[in-house]
């Protein structure tokens, strides 16, 4: 249970907040239109200045829009558009930088078991592709270069066929400092076993789905290993 | 990439967009003072109305606070603040839903790993306190109540020791029905070779950590069976 302070909500929290609620208890539904601001602001008897301001934010959260002639009108919101605010801040602190780069290691390793049960023989084509090209500029070692790696993972997370898992991968993305990251995991690499992207590939063609949840774990181990040496660190 | 229509940004959206980027590039840190709400406006080109408004979104992301004497300072938000605002709205539709709890199931996979790495005997004793306070209440079945259902799982997160991830599992907790899938998914036990809560804290206690893997695979099999036929129903 998260519990504010009294004392630090504003009107404007308030109204935001009631609001909140009223569409949770009358069910309204995508579509539905909300009383005009000046209805809004009578009813919660707060100023129209501190009304605009709530119904601002849940603008910006996507769960209104204004439509001409209609006035505001009730949408399904992105789920992230919030987090995507916020994410590639500079105030975001290491230990929550840890947090998130664990979380993306804990999702492609807990998503191992339907990337398998979803692949189809073209995305397989595709992820086939990617490791050619990796290979054509690194040399076919277990280390590749941070654009390619990102590739071949983001494919992964496309296999998965979990439109709100994709969109996390991609805030991620430009969020952690993959050049650094991949020098320091190098030398972790050993503990991997030598799982290259090609044996996954060949696992996804021929394997068995053990194998497959197998070898991403061994993958991923460095990466894991890495992660509890900072944790260690901090 | 994303990119909204220019139509469809407003001032405020635009205003709001340049204080992000000013954060970004200028590299600010916690505690940093923002200029004033005028002083903006006027460096924006906006009216003071339009920059409160852009302002108050950012202070409802948590990235801005207002202080006494000081003004506006900048601090670290909550992460999923974003998420726990919009995901309890009844506009979230059913294949975001599905998203939802296929994303929960992955994690708490692909956190097993983490989960054994971590564990203490303090923790340890926790899970099995909850477990035998199960056994009283279902007779020691494979299918529990969907109140202590929850307790456990939630217990395996904290151990995992992760706090975004946690406070993401909090915020899905009252999302779900979880009475009526429990439901729903008791008839897809069977598959899920009757690993009970019972089966897992002893491997906790006694077995290896691949033996856990695969414990917890079982243990959720039902589950991804249940996402994966819905999945194909709608």
């Amino acid at each position: 249970m998260k519990l504010t302070p009294v004392a630090k909500m504003t009107l404007v929290d308030m109204a935001e907040g009631k609001v909140r609620e009223a569409i949770v208890e009358s069910g309204m539904k995508v579509g539905d239109v909300l009383p005009g601001e000046l209805e809004l602001a009578e009813r919660l008897g707060v100023s129209r200045n501190v009304m605009r301001e709530a119904l601002s934010r849940l603008r910006m959260l996507g769960v209104l829009e204004s439509r001409k002639r209609r006035g505001m009108v009730l949408k399904e919101p992105d789920l992230l558009d919030g987090l995507a605010k916020v994410i590639d801040l500079p105030v975001i602190s290491k230990p929550v930088k840890q947090d998130l780069f664990e979380l993306r290691l804990i999702i492609e390793l807990g998503m191992a078991e339907l990337v398998f049960d979803r692949k189809t023989d073209e995305v397989v084509a595709e992820l086939e592709e990617i490791v050619a090209e990796e290979e054509k500029e690194s040399g076919g070692g277990a280390v590749v270069a941070p654009e390619v790696e990102v590739d071949f993972h983001t494919q992964l997370f496309k296999m998965a066929g979990n439109g709100t898992l994709m969109r996390f991968q991609s805030l991620l993305g430009p969020f952690f400092d993959w050049k650094k990251q991949e020098g320091e995991i190098a030398k972790f690499h050993e503990s991997g076993d030598g799982v290259t992207h090609r044996d996954i590939v060949e696992i996804l063609k021929e394997g068995t789905k053990a194998e497959f949840l197998e070898a991403m774990q061994r993958h991923l181990r460095p990466h894991v290993e890495w992660i509890n040496q900072k944790r260690c660190e901090s």
